[in-house]
């Protein structure tokens, strides 16, 4: 998920979570209101071979503790795979509405005549969320993503969660109630956030209720956090965590030759920025962080079957 | 192209050189008799970064005359890229109709309800040539072999000819007809030898005529060769290499992490498979040994230009 175009519903800063009341998440967890939870995210995985790896590592090095699948993308598979073979590890997917690298793309996972919408004219899903925002059908929208976690479920992937490739299935109200609708359809949480709330649109606010997860908030490095270095942007971010339901959102690969060639062009994202969360996210200095700040993991799946299921 | 499967049309061996008779190609190419040409073609260009990357540097050092892509594949923007800003370079396209590793998929790129009998359940092409013959119907071959023509046409490559991954487009008589039939509507020469005169199909033969470019004999290293050594087969190879039109089926990538997880669980045609390929024919041995040899390299779009647009 790239930040910048998480136009409605995303808090770009930690410092949002001030403008909050009480963590009803808080609550219905069984936690005080001083409890920083957090979900330490690596989205993208599926995306490339270096992704898939260093996400890998990194999940079972412990400090990650959740991750999303992008199941249109080539290395899928290999993903799967995975989680077949590690029931218990937290993967959702990041469901995927663009492909936006230069010299490397995919389609959608429906037969292109069904979502033509979505699609550029060489049939790969647009490169930019705005594009999509501008021709992509709600109802192809809906279709895509009820495919793509029917395809996840079909190779054994216990899903855990939702969330927007790059924000684009929460660029628009009309998209957003279709993200929210397949999650309800299958008892999975969404990646929301309070935001949701102040969207002026009925069928978006009549998604929402008691088993609706919305995180309290949702961080991310940007472009600014990363020219002023990775590093100092997770120290500070871990050590002012605000209390709640926070989700962490990061990005792990190699800066090797497959991921440099798929980010060429581009110069966020890229493929030293991964390598930079990988090599934090790897750390002691991480790991110590998390010990002295207090700091509490907690997993999509257990928001899933407490909340969302109601377990 | 996988030549185990190539079951029709291709000579497994230089040995069969020896069967046939006068060679028509020489002669339409105003050579004499005695005279040994050769493609040096690599395969699969688009599959991989690491396939595009090693294709790319051993087609520039000049060993390496010709190539192949892979239309559906997903670093085929890479190779597109590529072939508009070196528009002299030799590149064909290798016509995909499997999609045969473990951990990296792709699919057509005709929409997936037009071409439903050459996919899987998972919508991704069959990883078998038989399991495609079993259900592949001929017009949703001929249809999916057409878009990539068109799409790659429509990327501005100055497509020089087409020939068959893994042999699947040749592998029935009526695909077969399709892959050629194919050619002619692009006016495009297809990699074909002498043995397609052996097909007893009466389509086949009515689409063969004096513009057809056939082959004398198409080489390429077996899995008993690669055990003994690929040093050794191709040294032989070039050696011995009979008189007339030769095509050299070649597969270049590096044993690099991409290219090993990618063809992980196969034998053959695997990273290290490649990286032998890639080392010979970048080597000073075996621009030598074409010297030494008096071998004559010549192109596919001399072919397509000569014998199949008569120019």
């Amino acid at each position: 998920m790239r930040l910048k175009f998480f136009i409605f519903i995303i808090c770009f800063s930690a410092t949002l979570g001030s403008l909050k009341g009480q963590s009803s998440m808080l609550s219905k967890l069984g936690y005080t209101q001083d409890a920083r939870l957090l979900i330490i995210h690596a989205d993208d995985l599926g995306v490339s071979h270096s992704e898939n790896r260093a996400s890998i590592k990194a999940l079972e090095q412990g400090i990650v503790n959740s991750a999303s699948i992008m199941v249109p993308c080539p290395w899928f598979p290999e993903i799967a795979a995975y989680a077949r073979a590690n029931p218990r590890a937290d993967l959702g997917l990041h469901l995927t509405l663009n492909s936006e690298w230069n010299m490397y793309k995919w389609g959608p996972v429906s037969s292109r005549d069904s979502v033509a919408s979505l699609l550029n004219d060489k049939g790969y899903f647009y490169a930019s969320v705005d594009s999509l925002m501008a021709t992509g059908k709600p109802e192809e929208v809906e279709w895509e993503l009820t495919s793509q976690v029917k395809k996840a479920l079909d190779e054994g992937i216990d899903v855990t969660h939702l969330d927007a490739h790059m924000g684009a299935a929460a660029s628009k109200a009309d998209f957003l109630a279709a993200y929210i609708r397949v999650g309800r359809a299958f008892q999975l949480p969404v990646l929301l956030d309070q935001r949701v709330f102040e969207i002026e649109d009925s069928e978006v606010k009549n998604l929402i209720d008691a088993n609706t997860v919305i995180a309290d908030n949702i961080l991310s490095m940007g472009p600014q956090d990363f020219e002023n270095g990775a590093d100092q942007y997770y120290r500070k971010t871990l050590k002012e965590l605000p209390a709640g339901l926070n989700v962490l959102l990061i990005h792990l690969a190699y800066e090797d030759e497959e991921m440099k060639a798929m980010t060429s062009g581009h110069a966020y994202w890229a493929a030293d920025w991964r390598q930079a969360d990988f090599n934090f996210f790897t750390s002691e200095t991480c790991r110590q962080l998390l010990v002295q700040e207090n700091i509490i993991l907690i997993s999509w799946r257990e928001l899933r079957d407490r909340i969302t299921r109601n377990k």
